[in-house]
């Protein structure tokens, strides 16, 4: 990996020694503001993906889709194995079991690494039973607002989904927002449509999983450098990997994550569902919108689930 | 509680049989606008515990906080033990056990009922093994946003924190409100600051739970029809069960989520964190706000966490 | 079930109105000595199938392989972030979350049941939440210990495996006896190889779930009056039902659970490893021994892992 | 923990360079006989621990006990909530998240270490996600199944239960067995009572874990010389560590755990309930058994729950 990136631009130390949340830091009042003024008609949309679909959850292979029981409900008490409280309410209440990175989830900047440091310098044996730093936690107490805008890659190339493998960069991605009529500005936040999580539920899931390769983003040294000046804040797709899963010309895996994540500090959210947004920006023609996440609040998380909330 | 609840307001059938989510169908596009127009500065704040506090997490006797384990880190590479890629890319990877209820966290309607039926009238064996009706998920879908407003009730009474069992009812949320020089208006988020959630890291935890009593809002007739006529879509406090425990005049428990939630289909969000929210609004005077919020998508839970994003 | 069952046997209330391990009763003092006195070389078997196995762990559609987790390890102490103690060892640790049905186990008597009442009478209305009546857990108290013979269906078959839905019945299990050499006594605990649960291992998955149907011992009058009148104590397969899935005459799921287990209090294994057992027993003629087992303590439990321990 | 050790016998590559069963390697078929020969009456016992007691569950600091859940009942299906298979049986079924060593356990050989290698010279870093050298699994696989003798040290001192930080040695031991009338023999599995687990439940929580120091065997060069020397295989207690907490001399935390099991390769199995066993024992003089005992049979595991058998 050293070798693929040397050369190529890193954010650490920029925000202090002490940063745990990267590009976020480019989301100042200012820009939430920019993102407040994109609301118009009061329109707003939910980008998780559910947890428990009756079709299964889409996530990387290893990892499994988040477990829930009930463990009292009205069952309980028509069996008089509830609690009695004066006034005799009765509730329900579970517990689950989960992968934190097993839905729409926030990666913490510490996630991925190479070469023993991760996001900002920080020792890579800082990850270790619990991220001491630039874990998932200082990026929920910050919360992630700001401008977006949503590029439909696979409405621009005229497809349901993109294929297994298929790439693009920016210069599709500025291609794609030309044809929307509207821009990629600084400090945006980015969102990018392939259409794979929607499709997910209609597939065969062995053939979802086969010889495992997403669509997305490929890695140049332009497209790394086009994020650095564009100061892009949080990179948000509906695949798993938030890129292509192996370059196509050297093969390395995740590229993406360490270019971007692990030396500039953009901050990635996977995993999302974009399906009915970007039926809305296609029927209205708006495609920027105020974007407001804030995962959960887990101490030491490699990651946390995310509902983003999206004003239009 | 049927005797008690005797004649009050209830809005089953208001939002049609097919409704799942009460109150919040008063969050409309046009109150969503009202929200976006109290965002002055561009200042965020976000509203959640934190998930595994050094200090532990505040829960509901009975119910656990959650346990998060990393099962990948620098010491598994370290050791060999990791997957190779090409490029070498690291990672950390962890799992979290954890009750739906046992962080900040929206109530599904269908949480809590009496009488056999829940929310707008669904029967209550709905909610067995999972609730087919009235759970997180619709609200989840749907997420939450418009115009909040915090009463600062500590505050008010020159407390850093409610004593335990310490009641207030909507004529003390007004006179409050007022002392704040603001208003609760028709519709809003309404927000509801004891300091409990606050000091409960500051506490012995024996201390905290003996005799398990919170401060809160206390059921009366009036009460419940003022939320009525309010029309109030969500209730919001740092409490762990938004209402004090039993009635002081009845002992019964928690009447409130049956009068408000369960009869009027009122939203609940428990276990909020507000202290620097409220030391904002107490410094700028501004004590409305853009709230949104958005539940983890949990097919057929009673709850799920939530970390709200407040914009002022 | 009921009217496929009228006028069988029932052995409720034949221990008492308070007994919650039926046919275990038969496994006197008497009994364990008879099975002691089959060892004679020495050898020791352990029958539970592994968790965690790479190639997958075998359970009922619907259930998953327990899970595992380290939490710690050296590669914690390599980062520094083990604990310190004085005198410096060091260790690891791990979690597992487990169907309590999904490995080699016991059922609890209070596991299957039909018309409302399970073993012995109960109200099935006692298993809300857990099992206050006929749980694992007296089974877990008591042990099992007696004579156990082991019936190689398969080998007397000429098979690796049983067909899927292949069936079989006291008269094979005696026949096969026969041929084995030995003999099925009253009071045994009877063991029965099918392959099924070795051959797992070595087949596709897909091609083992699909349409889901084991082989094993099918239901009739005569076999439910054979096991009453043998007395078998515990019954003890290596399949995942310890019967075939579906009566192949009426269609009935699980027959013999409601015949033998919830009205005879027969007690029942599942997912044994019999392979090596079998191999030793044809290697040397000796078919019988003494069979030990105690399941985990699991309080409520409708059902909890075990790994029964063998000696010849 | 080097420096104490120095010079103390290790019994590394003595079963080859492979093993990772240690001293059970002296359990062969003619101790497996020898205990046999123990077996009198027919008696049994059960020494496993409740797991999910109402008083909760006995466990090392920082971790917890078992927590399990229903996920299938009667109450679900007269909610109509449950499977309809034909036939019409219902059933109950749960699942379960533990600490492999939150109850009676046995510990992995590999469990505990010092100075970077694990029992039989293994790296310690194959401890890392999952323990690839000396795990429980070995152990599982092979059983453990001798002669016992029980030690009733808090009988012989006349306590109901030893104090906090008691201790005792080889001395202690034997002097104990000849009260009792009985002798340490060779290969023996050591079962030792010092009245702390029973203790448990009857216990204040907060005084039982307060400056957590436990009673039992103290380091000694002598001691470890006579384990080696009388090739005891396994160490069975009723505390949660096997020895006394801390050295009372060097302040040493577990130094038992080094000389014993990762230097010798003695098993230890710890948290078990020997109260009725010991009753039974006194009552009859006789203090010798069969042992049998099997933990679950967990891939990787750094220890596994077990129920062990005992027969008189």
């Amino acid at each position: 990996m050293r070798e693929l990136l040397e050369g190529l631009p890193k954010n650490w130390g920029r925000w202090g020694e002490n940063d745990e949340v990267g590009a976020l830091n480019f989301l100042t009042a200012a820009e939430v503001l920019r993102g407040v003024a994109c609301v118009r008609k009061g329109k707003t949309f939910t980008l998780q993906v559910q947890m428990g679909h009756p079709k299964g959850d889409p996530v990387w292979p290893g990892r499994h889709g988040a477990q829930r029981f009930n463990i009292m409900d009205k069952g309980d008490f028509l069996c008089g194995a509830g609690p009695e409280f004066p006034g005799n309410h009765e509730f329900a209440d579970d517990v689950m079991f989960l992968y934190l990175q097993g839905s729409t989830q926030y990666d913490a900047l510490g996630h991925v690494w190479y070469d023993d440091q991760i996001y900002n310098g920080y020792d890579a044996r800082t990850t270790a039973r619990s991220l001491k730093k630039a874990s998932v936690l200082p990026i929920a107490e910050r919360g992630v607002v700001g401008r977006g805008v949503l590029i439909d890659m696979a409405r621009h190339r005229g497809k349901a989904v993109l294929d297994k493998g298929e790439t693009f960069n920016h210069f599709d991605l500025m291609a794609a927002a030309e044809a929307q009529g509207c821009k990629i500005e600084k400090h945006d936040i980015l969102l990018i449509r392939t259409g794979l999580i929607g499709s997910f539920y209609e597939r065969d899931k062995n053939e979802f999983y086969k010889d495992f390769t997403e669509p997305g983003l490929t890695f140049s040294r332009e497209l790394v450098t086009w994020f650095h000046e564009m100061e892009i804040a949080n990179l948000v797709t509906d695949t798993i990997a938030n890129e292509v899963t192996a370059d196509p010309e050297t093969g390395v895996v995740v590229p993406l994550h360490c270019a971007l994540m692990r030396n500039l500090g953009v901050v990635f959210t996977e995993i999302v569902a974009l399906d009915a947004l970007a039926e809305d920006c296609a029927a209205d023609g708006q495609w920027n919108f105020l974007y407001t996440a804030a995962p959960l609040k887990v101490v030491g998380g490699s990651g946390a689930p995310v509902n983003p909330v999206v004003l239009k």
